[in-house]
Formats: C-alpha cells, sequence, structure tokens
C-alpha cells in the first residue's frame, strides 16, 4: 500500500500537489485528548512555503479542515480526518513533466508504476506539498506526547558543509527542543543560521540548490518500548522518515560513524543516577536491541539536493523515444532540508505516540 | 508485533539463541518454484560461525529442516516454516546477564520491556543467531528472483576504516554480484581481505571489535516497483535492514553524501540506451519517488562494533541496584560484518521478491 | 484499529453522522480505471434516505466530492478519497443520548470504549449514514470489476418472514444481478415488494421495526481466489459485512441448513460443461477451503430490527446512575434491510475486487 | 495471506497434513504468563481423532514440541513457535486426489489456485489436521484470559436436527463454560448426548455424515473492547472462526432469528444491576456497535456435514478432462462438529485476548 504508516495508531495520507486537495486519516488516537489549534498552527506555518528566499515562492494559506474525530476541541478516538484544500496552483507550469520527465524526481518511475495515469501536475502524490498532512498529524500526537511527557525537537545540522552543533546526545536540553520545535530556521548554534543561508543562496543565485542533515531528538520515553528484529525503533522510525521526499539516509546514534569506532568506544557505560539507569554515553541513541533505554533517542537524516534546478538538465522525450534537454519552471525551494524540520518532528511524533500506545500493552 | 515483515510475503523469524531451536515461517510464496538446496547450504555455510579468526568459535550444525510448504522440492504456495535447532550452547556462560546488563547489548532494554522474562541465555531473541533463519529465507528468495532475471550481492565496503573499492552503481556487473555472494569473505578488490582480516586481528588481540559497512546491489529489477511515500523502496528494504542486529545506519545511493551535494551535481540524467531509459549515473540507487528506476539498487548498512568485548566494562547490579563491573565471557565475533554480509543479502532477496510479487498486480 | 478493512486494497471509512462529513479513503486502486460518475450517483441514490415510507424522512444530498486519486475520469493508483459533507442534521434530537444509551444502538458501549468523548449525536461513527462512503467505494469497485466480467447483486430475500424468491445458486443469471443492482426494492418475485412493504407499514405504524435478510450473489470470478484458513473468502466477506450496523449473522451457500443436511445432499458434484470443471449444485455458494470454485458466489446477510423504535423503552441514567424510561425521537427507517442492499452489494463489490487483485500474483 | 491472524497478537499457522509436521506462531503474548501444560494436553486430546466410533480411526499423539517463546514454564514476550510432527500417515490413500478432486473438498480449488503444486496428501493445509495447532494456541490464551477472569466454552447445539438445551444468554453459567470445556462430548443437556451419538452412528452406517451447530460463550470481559466498523468483535470473531474447515455461517445473538423479530423484542433493555449496567435479556450476543456491553458473548457456527463421505460420487478427472465416479477411501468422522467444539472454543479464547489486549491501549 502506498501511504499508510503505523502499528498502534495508523496515519493515512491522500492527495495530490495540483489536485482538489490534501490530508490525513489518523485512526486510533486516544479518546479525549485536547486539540491545540495554535499548535496547529503553528507547525504548519513553520513548514509552510513562501516565508522567505531559502524557500518557494508558492503561498498556500494550508488551514487544514478536520472533518470527523474531533468534538468539542478533543478527539473522539473514532478515526480523525483533515483535508487541505489545494489552491495557488500553476498546472501549466507543469504540462511537459509526463513526457519529460524531471531528472532527480518521480515522474520516471511514476510513468513506470502506473502507466502514465498518475496525477503529474506538481509531482501529484509525490510531491513535497504531501508533508503538509504529515506535519498536521505530527502537531496532533506532539499534544498528547506533551501530556505523557515526551518532548521531541529537530535541527538543521548541516547544510552544504555548514555545520550547526551537534545535540548533546545524553542530554539535548527539553527547553532546547522546546525552542528549535518552534522556530522557522532551527539551529542550536545561532551563528550557523547566517551562514547556512549564504550557502542557501549561492546556490539559488548559480540556479542550483543544496542539501543538508536534519538531526532530531526525543526525550522522556520510558524504557521498554518498541519490539525485537523487525518491529524495533530503528525499523519503525526509518519506515517513516524514508517517507519524507529527499531523504536518502537515515542513521541513529554514532550511525555511520560507528564503524569507526571500537566496541569500548561505542559501548554506552550503565550507570545508576539518581536511582535509575542511564548510560554515561548516548553512542546508540536511545535504542539497544530496537528497544528504547530510557536515554533520549537521536537520529539524523540526510537530505539530497532539491532535484528542482534552473539549469538545463537531460532528460528524454518519452512521447519520442529520443533523448532531449530540459529546463525547468515554476517554484522551488533551493533546499529542501529547513522546511522538512517539522516534517521529521511529525513524523518522529507520530512514532513515538505509535510506540507509547504499544508499550503499555504488556503490563496488562 | 516482534519478529514480523513484508507486504506481498511475510518473513516471521521466532526462537531463542539457546532455546530448542530457532526458524523462520514465510507465507504467501509463489507455488511451484523449485528449491535449491545447495544454495540454501551454501548461504547457511557463509553466515555460520566457526570458519576462522574473524569469528566466533561457537559451531553449529545450522541445518534447517523443512517442516511444511515444500512437496517433491517445489514450493506449495502454502506456509514454509523450517526450524534450526540449537545446539553447543554454553548457556552458563550467560547466567548473570539478566542481573549485570552488558553495555551495548538488548539485555537492559529486554529487562525494561519484558519485565525479566525474556530469555537471556545467549541474547535469546536479540541474538545475533536469530540472522541464521533470515539467511535460510533469503536463500529460498534469491532462487526464485534468479528465475525472474534479478541478482543480489554485497560486499565488506569499509572494516574499521580499510576501505574495499565501491560498486560502480551504474553497473555493479552481475557476474561480481555472483561471485560475491558465493564468497565467505566478499570484496571487490582481492587485497582488501588480508588488510581488513589484520584490522579484525588487531581488535581481537587488544580484546576490542571494530565496525564496518556492507554495501548491497540488486540488479535486474523492472522500473515501476514500490510505492509512494510510505511504501517506498528505501522504506520497506530500511525497515527490514534495521532488524539485523548491529545495523545503526541505511542510505542509499550516495546517501549522507548527497546532503553536501548540489542538485546539478546528484541528479541523474536520463538518456535512452540500446531503446530503454536509462540515467548516466545513478546517485538515488535506482529508486526516484521511492519507485525503482530500473537501474541498480545500491544501498550501505553501518555496523557498530560487536558490542561483546573482553575489556573490563561499567554497568549496573539490577539485583543490589548499585554500579558493578563486568568482564564478558563466551565466544564473540570481534567484527559482526562479516559474517553480516549474507544476512545483508538474505532479506534484501526478500524485500526485492517481495516488490516484485506486489509490482505485477497493478498490470491486472 | 476501527475503520479500515481489505489485503490488496485497502477501503478506510471515516466520519461522524452529525460532524463535517464522512468519507472514505481506498488505497491500491489498480492505475487508469475510468470512474463512472452515473453509476455513483445511482447507487448513492439507493442507499440515500427519504424516498418513500419505508426509509428515514432525513433528506441528505449525499454527493461524494472526490479530492484525490482521480485526474481525468481515470484511477490515478494513488489513494482515492472523497467526502460527503452532512447536513439536515437536527442534533438537539440527540442530546440526551450520552445519558440515557438507547436499547440495541452502539451508545452504551461506546462510553464505555471511549470514556464519553466519542460523537454521540446521531449516533456518531456507529451510524447508519457511515454506509454512504460504504456505497461509494462499492460503485468504483463495481466498474473495476464490469471490465473484468464480475457482477455482483443482491435482493431482499426476508422481510419479518415475507419472503422473496432465493437465488438459484447455479445461475443467478447477470440480467438479474444487473437489475436488482439498479433497483430501489431489490426483489426477484415482483409480488414480494408489496408484501414486504406492508410487513413494514405495519410495524411502523405500531412505533415499531422489522428485521430481514439480505441475499447476494457474485458472479464472474475464476477459480482459484482467496488463501486458505484465515484468508478464505467466507473470512473476508464476513469481516467486511459485519461491518455494516445491524448485521447478526452471515452465512455461505447452504449455510446454518447445511446443519441440519447429510454429506451426499450437501457434496456439490464435479462435472464437465463446456470444456470447464463445474459442480452440478452450488451448496458451498462457490466457495471450498476459501477459495473461489468458479461457480457464483453465494451468501446471505441477517438484519436485525432497526432498533430506533417509538415506542417506550427502559434504560438507564447514567449520570444519576438509577435505571430511567426513553423515548426516542427523530427520524428511523422502521426496517433497514431494505437501505442495507446497495451497502452489502458494495462491500461485496470491494472484497471481489481486492481476490481479483491478490490473486494474479501467483500467476508471476 | 493465508493463515495468520489478529491484531493486537497475531496467529500463525503452518503445515500439511501429511508433510514433516504442523505447527503455530504466536507473536505479541505478554511476557511472564504461566504456561499450564496440563491444560494444553487436556484441550489436545479433546480435539484428537480416534477416541471413539464418532471420530476417525487415525491416531495422533499430537504432542506439541514448544520451540521458542517459552522459558522455565513462562512465556519470554518474544514469539512462541509449536510444532506437532505427523506420523500414522497413510499417504497412498490419497494418491488420486489431485486428478479426481473430493466433491465438498477444496481439492479442486487448489488445483486452481496453487496450479496443482500443493500438497494433496490427506487435504495438505486445508487438512482438519490444521486444527490442532489452532487449539493449541488456544489453550495457552485460555490460561491468560483465566488469569484475568474470562471463560470461554462451548457445546454441542445441534446434530442433524437433534438439539442441545441452548446457552442462557444472560448467563451461561462459568461452572457450565468450566465443565463444557473440558468435555469430550460437550452438551448442556446430558440426555442429548446419546442422541447425538445415534444420530452420527446412524450417518455412519449408511456411509454417510451430518453436519452440526456448535454454540460458544465468553464470560468476564469488560464492555468497551473491540473498534467500530470493521474491527468488530463480530468482524474479528468471524474472520477467526471461518478459518476452520467446514464452518459455513456464524451468527450473533439472536442472529438469523433477529430477521423475524420486532424492534421491541429484539432490544435488550439496560438496567442498573449490583450497581453495574446490565441488559435485561442478551438478544446481542453481548456486542452492540461492535463493541462489547459486559454481557455474555454469545455466538453460534454453523458446520455442514463431512464432505468425505463413502458413497460412489460424481466428480471429474482431471488429467483426461472427462468425467468419472469416486468412492474416497480412508478414515473420517462422519460429523466433524463434535471434534470442532474445542476448536471454535480456541479460536474464540485467542480473539478475546486479543481484544483484551487492545482495549487497555485507550486508558493510556
Amino acid at each position: 500500500m502506498s501511504s499508510m504508516i503505523g502499528e498502534n495508531i495508523k496515519l493515512s495520507i491522500f492527495g495530490e500537489s495540483h489536485g482538489v486537495g490534501i490530508g490525513a486519516v489518523i485512526d486510533g488516537l486516544p479518546a479525549g485528548e485536547p486539540i491545540d489549534f495554535d499548535e496547529i498552527a503553528a507547525q504548519m506555518a513553520r513548514r509552510a512555503p513562501g516565508r522567505d528566499k531559502t524557500t518557494t515562492a508558492r503561498r498556500e494559506s494550508d488551514i487544514p479542515e478536520i472533518l470527523s474525530g474531533v468534538v468539542d476541541g478533543h478527539t473522539t478516538g473514532t478515526p480523525l480526518c483533515a483535508v487541505i484544500r489545494n489552491s495557488d496552483t500553476h498546472s501549466s507550469d507543469y504540462d511537459d513533466i509526463k513526457r519529460f520527465p524531471r531528472p532527480g524526481h518521480a515522474d520516471f518511475s511514476a510513468v513506470a508504476r502506473y502507466g502514465g495515469f498518475s496525477d503529474f501536475r506538481g509531482g501529484g502524490h509525490f510531491s513535497g506539498r504531501l508533508t503538509a498532512p504529515m506535519v498536521f498529524a505530527g502537531a496532533i500526537c506532539r499534544t498528547i506526547l506533551k501530556r505523557r511527557g515526551v518532548t521531541v525537537g529537530a535541527h538543521i545540522l548541516d547544510i552544504a558543509g555548514t555545520c550547526d552543533t551537534p545535540f548533546d546526545p545524553v542530554d539535548p536540553g527539553i527547553e532546547t527542543l522546546e525552542r528549535l520545535s518552534h522556530s522557522a530556521f532551527p539551529v542550536i548554534n545561532p551563528e550557523a543560521e547566517a551562514k547556512m543561508r549564504a550557502a542557501i543562496e549561492e546556490a539559488r543565485m548559480s540556479c542550483d540548490s543544496v542539501g543538508g542533515i536534519v538531526e532530531c531528538a526525543a526525550m522522556g520515553l520510558p524504557s521498554g518500548l518498541g519490539d525485537p528484529i523487525f518491529g524495533g525503533v530503528e525499523n519503525r522510525l526509518s519506515a517513516a522518515i524514508f517517507g519524507i521526499p529527499a531523504v536518502k539516509g537515515v542513521e541513529f546514534g554514532n550511525g555511520f560513524a560507528a564503524a569507526h569506532l571500537r566496541g569500548s568506544e561505542n559501548n554506552d557505560a550503565f550507570r545508576f543516577e539518581g536511582g535509575k539507569v542511564k548510560t554515561e554515553t548516548n553512542n546508540h541513541g536511545g535504542i539497544l536491541g530496537g528497544i528504547t533505554t530510557g536515554m533520549p533517542i537521536i537520529f539524523r537524516a540526510a537530505f539530497k539536493p532539491t532535484p528542482s534546478i534552473f539549469k538545463e538538465q537531460k532528460t528524454v522525450d518519452l512521447e519520442k523515444k529520443c533523448n532531449a534537454e530540459l529546463k525547468i519552471k515554476g517554484r522551488h525551494d533551493p533546499c529542501v532540508a529547513v522546511r522538512a524540520v517539522p516534517v521529521v518532528e511529525a513524523l518522529t511524533s507520530f512514532c513515538m505516540l505509535d510506540l507509547m500506545l504499544g508499550g503499555s500493552r504488556y503490563d496488562a
């Protein structure tokens, strides 16, 4: 199935970039949870395009209409559906996509998959716009997690080689996560922002784009959540995070760097601290054997550079069956990693709530 | 659920390292597929420990007994169950695990998850031994894929910083994949083996361990397989690969390196070649929008250093609720990445077959 | 999960009777299938209330708006979401439901399940109104099935003991199914309608309600669809059909009557007929071992009498925690079985398409 | 998928009647639950054939070997796999099945489904023998339910028209359920047994078979379990119960009889009783809107007469493609309903535990 994820709660995403609307169905939410409409608006605004030069000029109101699952500002426990109507679409910009697939986009694979019947306007169901309902769903989950003492936050760790200070994996700081998760350009080191913006602007001026790395943390999860083998926290989170367009790598704790460490360097020593078992370091990103240890969850997602660039590119003409050249028009972010931060947080919030709801099952 | 994966075929893994036996159930296999028992034996042997100094001294016969799903050497189409009985177990080596959790292992999180009731002997259900039924299942899938023109192979790209030649992502070479997938120490550059073995031996001599990176390729898949958003090839493969103990990162195509590239460098230009659409480069690892492009699938998995080291380590005494020291006994690989290669290939073969079976559905 | 079904295609239902709207997401539809908007309108009209005295006086426009998954009148292959907005709601009629649960309704069990947070207006997510998106989804599936030679139709077999002619299980007749599936009061024997209407009217006049039995047939399915044990046609169809409010029994072929037959009477003899294997009788309703035989699928669903009656009834006051009396107001069908016919057909069409899409998988 | 069921715990059944062995994997069991090996043996014995003239003469030891998921007599919480080896198989009895499909059996549909590759010996994966691992799994669940105050029991309500006293739906009696669930021929009215045995014997003497109805009850479930629409108790139980070979109908509470009642007769009045909400009657079998009411769960399953009869029957010769005659040899129950009672109880126990584990989720 294309667009569904979750075990104890299910998130289903529908819609196409230039169709009537996009949205989400969340099934399995606990009943009686208050909805924080300000939080939803704040998170939607973080993801929304058109704020400044780092992002596309497309303006979207992006106000989700909740159709079901909420009464008197609280979840009913039955499926919550929300719809965001599309507007400000310039479909003519995309007329040729089906014939001349854009390099780095899903246009060609979509032709192969759906035989030319999928919606190509603006990337259709493959568009980055489909992350809007993810952010909506994440905002709902975030509020529910907050009442259970769990905080999720992420920052731009790296854009084109310009780096922010990484999280302290042992204690990323709840206030830091709170601040990042309400920031438009979330970085830990305030000096990183100007340099990163400069790198993005430089790429934009040369009709090109840049990639980046987002680092995410979740604090407050109890130990003992998750399942072994294919049901681990890494398995579930990566299956969700790769659902964000442009993600090409996911790593937990030390991740790829662990390949160059010795066991004596990478192992996290257990210690009692304030009567609770902690680890002195957190090289495993809060996960051992797929199960939470009670330490912060730490992971990173690599975003490729935006495939929509304004330089001329080589492609094929699927109609005439010959090689062709292509120059992309339209409005596009020169770096998707910035607006991806709230999306990473959103899917992480969803996964953390999914884990929390499943975990209590075994105490019965 | 702990131990189940797949959409069109389901793989379910059961067992504990020092229990009666371990095994797999594969449900949804096509009927009438010949079983290649030599291939199964060959793949099981590649994963089996006790071959040389790079691996643990534990000897296992590891001969899976097929209980169901096969008649006259062909799949019946109904669930195939195979069991591998445990033998040569030294459970006394593990008596203290429940009380003194080993750093880097799942012992502590298992206590949190199962309240002290899980099987701690040899890591129980979290043991690397559970990869044996994965290799069995992969060998079945590999033969079925071969009949459909798909080849899967992997190599040790990096051990402790000592690197093999990476795959040519545009054409890893079917013969190369075939050779690697039947090699005990699979490397592309024959000179890499000695250096890697030396690095492992050095770690072993200092009572320590090393990590590594495995690179995997799959050739022959048609374009148009996979589903958008959460159903993409990256989502499904990563959800499987993180099921191998010690994996802490997964990346596709350029992966994390893409974060430092420009769009003009990372985009893969489409070209007609012999009447078929190809890409000049394959920076996306054969996947665009979660869907196969017809180019080789390329990904890498990062393995942390074996957590079982023979140096003294800090831990806790969960009984007396105080800090403690621990010295691990038993038999352990100083580097899991070597024996992990056939496991990576196995789960990849499973996922590729799962994709193949799902893909044809939409042609109906 | 509450509201999701299907294996190869997934149907997800959301919404509450008196909320903003109700709808369906269908994920996994084949791409390029033409949408027959007239068929959708015709089926929605059959289910819609307010047509005559046998049904509730509530008038609903019930025009589903397709938000996604359809471009240029064809399915895209990505999730199809449709929404029906609620209107003509008299929520004040339901003010007391939460406090005084209605006998035979889900009000009390919903309090137990959702702690008083579910939407009680008009039955909320448990309302018969939620069958509207089912009918919509069924109309989509029906058109796709038609192109593959499969026809689904149902009739009112029995209302309060007044019976229609049952299907000939060996050959219900494609024309008959076509006619029934576009009839407002679907019966095989035209004389049955007047008698049934009289029985319903009699109940209505005495402030009471009646139950009924719907019989459904599907013709044109190839043999070999479905899976053994829990994946059989009976398992899947019953799991869907019990999703229609008021269904309390489902039987296939001879069903409960088979309990009173001998094997020699109930077995269906195989015979070659026109070069194809058929059975002389069809006591098994086209299903053996959970798998289709190629004979027509035949099943019956029992509907209880509408629980909303206008007689005074005994209930409890959940606020004061004492016994109470209740007199239901509002508008209600005296017999749900009539409007249930298109719903039974719809879910059957969904299940038949789900089977068809799965079946081809094993030919690969 | 063929052979998997459950939401919060998953039951997977594998094996063929005359293969190496059959078995079950149960994933998601709570950890630390004591295993009652006597209960397992007792339940296996009830289902085992060869006890007397009402059942087949085949003798099976049917001792399941637990391979995983249990340590020191308690569940570990990781997948529990048990295997029952086949013995006493007379495969030559079945040589012709593939060519001459037996009426009323899955032989023909299996050829259509698996292209002649499935295991035909003794019905293979479709055999009634596959209910043995179901009974094993049910015995595990039964013990876990008992600790949570839930009791499941069933009886033979009807064989060939000879009836037992039905359950009092308001209170079937815990002692009665306990007694029935450990009886070899479970009836409420002791006089029914002799008459039923006579009816079975009469059929056997005339080389024929008879059908029957099993009625099942579950007491002690709290209100508020289950999910709306497709996730209701009826949906889940029927999806499981139709997994028992020969079941052709399932009804809850009044079931099909409700179709002939008026709403005023069928509605269950709510009343406070001992401070708890009860219903005066239990026509709904303890389920409203798919959710438990706290009243006993009551349902009935209709079993067709054993298709294996010793009279000559008409069939086809699939090799020569012509009509043929068939006389079944081997050993077969003249009535499957007797041995089916523990199987109905087993799957009901599984479903009730699945519901219990899911239900607590929403209290978090």
